[in-house]
């Protein structure tokens, strides 16, 4: 499950907290990480794990590599920063040791959000039959059904966790899930695989929304 | 009410007034700010009461912290500019006063002025159960209920700011207002703080909105 | 009719061209002015008139000051380019001759086209009881009605310039038309001011837009 | 059909690939070619076919000039790169053959993917009466009907290639046309004008899209 690549040499953390502050930017410009919303994080090391991590309530669009925190796997601080990590690191944590992730990406988009509401009854949504798709992760044609599990919000983080880790093992190909009237995580094996990943969902879910209103019309 | 931070020492006006030329550029970018529309304030100082602000008629976008003018509390120009306060200024002053704000922001968006007509009826609006409210000052959990009160619009200033004073005073938890068919106010302890609740309550106006229009159908 | 600052000074046309480019490149930004479509002139002298103006088939984001060419009453090139004038020049120059305008501004964005195609019917359609009103010269109130005409399109320029003088006669008070299908035009004193009324008006037919979308449901 | 200017004089590789970069970043920004998806190629010479191109798998809004590639007419690699050409390099190739196209743009935006579902079954769909299809090269009026054929998406990519053939023998005069839930493919004469082709279809998809909206309602 661990990526061999990910699990002697230790990615440089320079570098990793440039690359994060790029894509909280970017994702901010899209409106996907407003009024601090959301977070990023990418493994440094694996044994013991070491996430970098961007801190708790600062501005996604004026996010510095400086103030990308690093954490352990019990979600404390090993940076020397005088900052508080995430309340959803133990999510990103519990992303990374369930799929063997090497970066996970939270977003709050208005059509994730919209389309968690819209189909938390069904307890996920499906995502079939568009080229799209291809760009995930080990999909190799547009013939393919995307099952976006969407999980209830709840702000008991471990429970949280748990719940994540349930569907993350039942749903076993799902490159991202939603959490209800809160948002996507979606992960990859680096930061441009997952970065690709938030921006094929983000787009899918848009698409998916806007053909719903124009569908059901009479 | 008055923040201990804000009562004596006095905020360095030049970073304040480029902050506040940054914000404005941020909320242009979004659409917020159109057509010199909308106004932005952080305190100077509080006693006597000295005011940050966007002049009238200025773009938003093209906003230099050079133009930024400090007035009183009486919206009198104090600082050496030949420019003119906005008619607004009384209101920035009033919501300063009610709520011990030291910062006070105003937009123009698209959503905010759909959503003030639609339920101007209703005398505002509530927005419930999303993770995005964790966002608003003193906001714990997705499971709060925020009531967005709605005023009707005028161009009496001294009028408007009394019924926003009662507004406020009616409802002590309230994080921001719309006036109707003309915009949303809100504030915070700091700019940041305020720019991050017009982030969230543009963000959560346009969730509701788009949401209204999947929901209604069929 | 004719402005007293315009009448015998000439604007400094470098200055005027380097302006013109910034609204361009931000108009485009909006997706106001895709494909090479839309087209920005100013008036540099009056007697005779000389304007400035963007060339015909240049992409807008990327127009820069060097590009623009000045052109006399006649739409005949005066500088000394290598390019065509727009075959809308004569267009700019009526307005301007109706409304002794300083500056003509031409857009088209998704939601102008559509409007003018849903109320091409009326003649034009109504816009009253907005805040954003105000910022239109000369208007005080935000309980102002505000006339959009909405003229035929025609590839016949004499003869569509002749329709945009009746209407302008006739609706004294328009700050703007609509072309059916086509565009927007609006005009100001100077580029500043048309550049403020075009903000306004696109951010008004959006606003008019959508909640059309919303209130004739159910 | 193979245009006299590009018989005979090679283009000038960096230039190409520098403007090829730029029409990426613009288009990424747009949100055309999000999570690595769509590809751009401009022709270098004709005889044999050289076509600078767009890697597979590369994030668009970070494309370098460095990192396009040259291929010949069979897809193959002819530039010193390490990197794998696009699966789709096979249409890119048999629209430079089959219009003498100078450059091909393939997009992936929200509207073209909705419309290519939504119109599927007619085989294709018609934009007519607006003034922006003057934009298309040879269109001298806004009464002009253009028809936007649909083809089925594919992962057989020379059965993909010859459809295309197919469609374009017949289709003319087409500017463009649509895979179905997967994207646009347009073309100039050469870069700018492929771009431009976009920027105008890719606007009055979202017309016609956002159109269908408000005229279905009740």
């Amino acid at each position: 499950m661990f990526g061999s690549i990910f699990c002697c040499v230790p990615n440089h953390l320079p570098q990793l907290a440039t690359t994060l502050a790029a894509v909280a930017k970017s994702f901010h410009a899209h409106g996907w990480l407003l009024g601090t919303s959301g977070n990023l994080s990418a493994v440094v090391q694996r044994d013991p794990l070491h996430l970098a991590m961007s801190p708790s309530g600062i501005d996604k669009g004026e996010l510095t590599a400086e103030q990308v925190l690093t954490i352990d796997e019990n979600a404390r601080l090993v940076s020397d920063h005088n900052a508080k990590p995430s309340d959803e690191s133990l999510l990103h944590i519990r992303i990374v040791k369930e799929r063997g992730a090497g970066a996970v990406l939270h977003t709050h988009s208005v059509w994730n959000t919209m389309l968690s509401d819209l189909y938390a009854g069904d307890g996920g949504l499906s995502i079939a039959g568009y080229e799209m798709l291809k760009g995930l992760q080990g999909v190799r044609t547009h013939e393919h059904s995307e099952w976006l599990p969407i999980i209830d919000n709840s702000q008991d983080m471990p429970a949280l966790a748990d719940r994540i880790s349930n569907t993350l093992r039942e749903h076993k190909n799902a490159h991202g899930f939603l959490l209800n009237r809160h948002g996507l995580y979606s992960w990859g094996d680096n930061l441009a695989q997952a970065k690709r990943h938030v921006e094929i969902l983000e787009f899918l879910l848009e698409t998916l929304g806007r053909t719903l209103l124009v569908k059901n019309r009479g």
